[in-house]
């Protein structure tokens, strides 16, 4: 199985990206990867560690600075536009993996690859844990700021068919986020989208609150892209924010600071828990016709190797054709209407 | 001074709101109470330390199933409107505090007590503690979940004017929430707003993010209320997950549970700084011509006792006086463009 890899997007790039793609390599027998970037950088990092990576030279970089648009229509020679012209055109390549600019591999997905057949809106939708032992997803988290209730419709047929991949759960639970959890509660756009939800091939569990998120009670919550993100980096920032606490009180009581020395395992416990965005694989950007993994610009070689093999898991199970069907079958509840 | 307060709203009516009041009356000697609800039930709780303590009569209950405005119209002899009558007609009662239904207490505020000049959409403002010592308010956190940029505006003025009083601070910092810092990024609404907030009499430090509510870099923290509500609660939300994954953790490793014992005054320090939404007051229903307390359904003696305070502490630094204040100088500002 054939991965193309944008070895210049994200603030590591490219030693973190290049030294993730050998891990991947190390770790999937049936893995091969493109690296799309400036060749010699590429070889010197490598150094001998060849084997089933192609490097294709491309000694342009997008960075955030760029348009978008602008940067995947003029910056032809980039790793990031060059990695998407081998997606489109190499029918082997099953999907691209890159941490470079949001709006850039977005827009890149949108030029170059297209959207799946209905979807206006492909969406990002990361990983949380929960207090529980089951991660929930947020979709979407920030791609589409102004969303229609048909777009979070969407977001919930693909969040609901990536989700029973990653976790192989049937029928996860998807909940719409609201201000209460009563089907009349929430602004214009929750309300319309809470009747699309009610009838669609999914396991619709109702609105829930913000406070339900980490609850462990839903798998896949479906918001707008601007409450999302607040969602999504609120809890994010009030986790950090209770570790902080947490820590400064440690150090300022020497019994604390005895006590912590006791309490290794625990501390390595919840941090391997609430690490979770920081070891996991970036968001897939749900939607598109083939498969793009959008990591994090801070992300690190561990991520790479994930998203890597997040791509292998979600083509070996066929997302795409999954979220066509899923669209079919919303099709044919509606015209049985 | 005097103050009104509702002793039948909230999920621990009547004991808690009576003892609420017992420990305000007990701990502020120029204060008096006049209590609303089921006058035989008031009294077996007082149990004779009625001083400053008066006992208006009121045998029905609005609860949250009650429709809010058919309920302040028709239930005239709840111990909610009850309240509300007595706020509205006797000129030295200064305040009303309930924690009865959030819907009904701010109907009965438009209905009875009316909106300060300018202002269409008062809002609710929760406290939450930050990493640093400095706490952080999010205004709205739920009154009004469609908003204008108008309301976003408003919000912004009178979240600057409570936080610089209850935190005796001028010129509180005030960030709008969006998806991200930059001016351009945002939501239509946001970025509509965000140009009325640059022009405005207040501090306005610009965008930020979900994540950056609890960093201590921002004091007020401006939202409409979905997007508001789903921050509050999910930041309430993950603090307790945190929390609760540390438990299980100590709980399941010996070596942790005697680490725990070292660590108490920590876990006390922590609980105190995380736990300050159930020791504090409830959010004044800004915007409103008097002072108007919301507290939690579930709130507790200590809530109640700091609300009456707080209501004394707004009043005494003209709360009202200060956000029509504002409202002047921001007319002045757009009379020179």
């Amino acid at each position: 199985m054939k991965v193309v890899v944008d070895a210049f997007g994200g603030d590591n790039a490219p030693l973190e990206i290049v030294e993730g793609v050998v891990l991947a390599i190390e770790k999937n027998k049936d893995l091969s990867v493109i690296l799309t970037g400036k060749k010699q950088e590429i070889e010197n990092i490598l150094n001998g560690r060849t084997e089933r990576i192609e490097i294709v030279d491309a000694d342009e970089v997008i960075t955030n600075n760029d348009k978008p648009t602008e940067a995947i229509r003029h910056k032809t020679n980039s790793s990031l536009v060059k990695a998407y012209d081998i997606l489109k055109e190499r029918e082997d390549v099953v999907g691209l993996v890159s941490a470079g600019s949001t709006g850039a591999v977005l827009a890149g997905a949108i030029m170059k690859i297209g959207r799946i057949k209905g979807i206006s809106r492909p969406a990002l939708a990361p990983i949380l844990p929960t207090k529980l032992d089951s991660d929930v997803i947020i979709i979407d988290s920030g791609a589409n700021i102004d969303c229609k209730p048909i777009n979070l419709l969407h977001f919930a047929l693909m969040g609901s068919a990536y989700y029973s991949i990653i976790y192989n759960k049937a029928n996860p639970k998807v909940a719409l986020l609201s201000n209460g959890i009563e089907e009349e509660k929430g602004n214009e756009l929750v309300k319309e989208s809470h009747s699309l939800l009610k009838n669609a091939p999914i396991n619709f569990i109702g609105n829930r609150e913000g406070g339900d998120f980490m609850s462990g009670e839903v798998d896949v919550m479906v918001a707008d892209g601007f409450a999302g993100n607040a969602l999504l980096k609120g809890t994010e920032g009030a986790v950090g924010a209770v570790l902080s606490l947490l820590k400064k009180s440690i150090k300022s009581h020497t019994l604390s600071k005895i006590g912590a020395l006791f309490m290794k395992k625990t501390f390595k416990e919840l941090k391997e828990r609430i690490d979770i965005l920081k070891k996991h694989a970036g968001s897939p950007l749900l939607g598109c016709k083939k498969l793009v993994v959008k990591n994090h610009g801070s992300c690190r070689r561990y991520n790479i190797c994930a998203s890597i093999e997040q791509t292998m898991l979600l083509h070996k199970n066929n997302l795409v054709e999954k979220i066509e069907k899923s669209l079919e079958a919303l099709e044919k509840v509606n015209n049985n209407d």
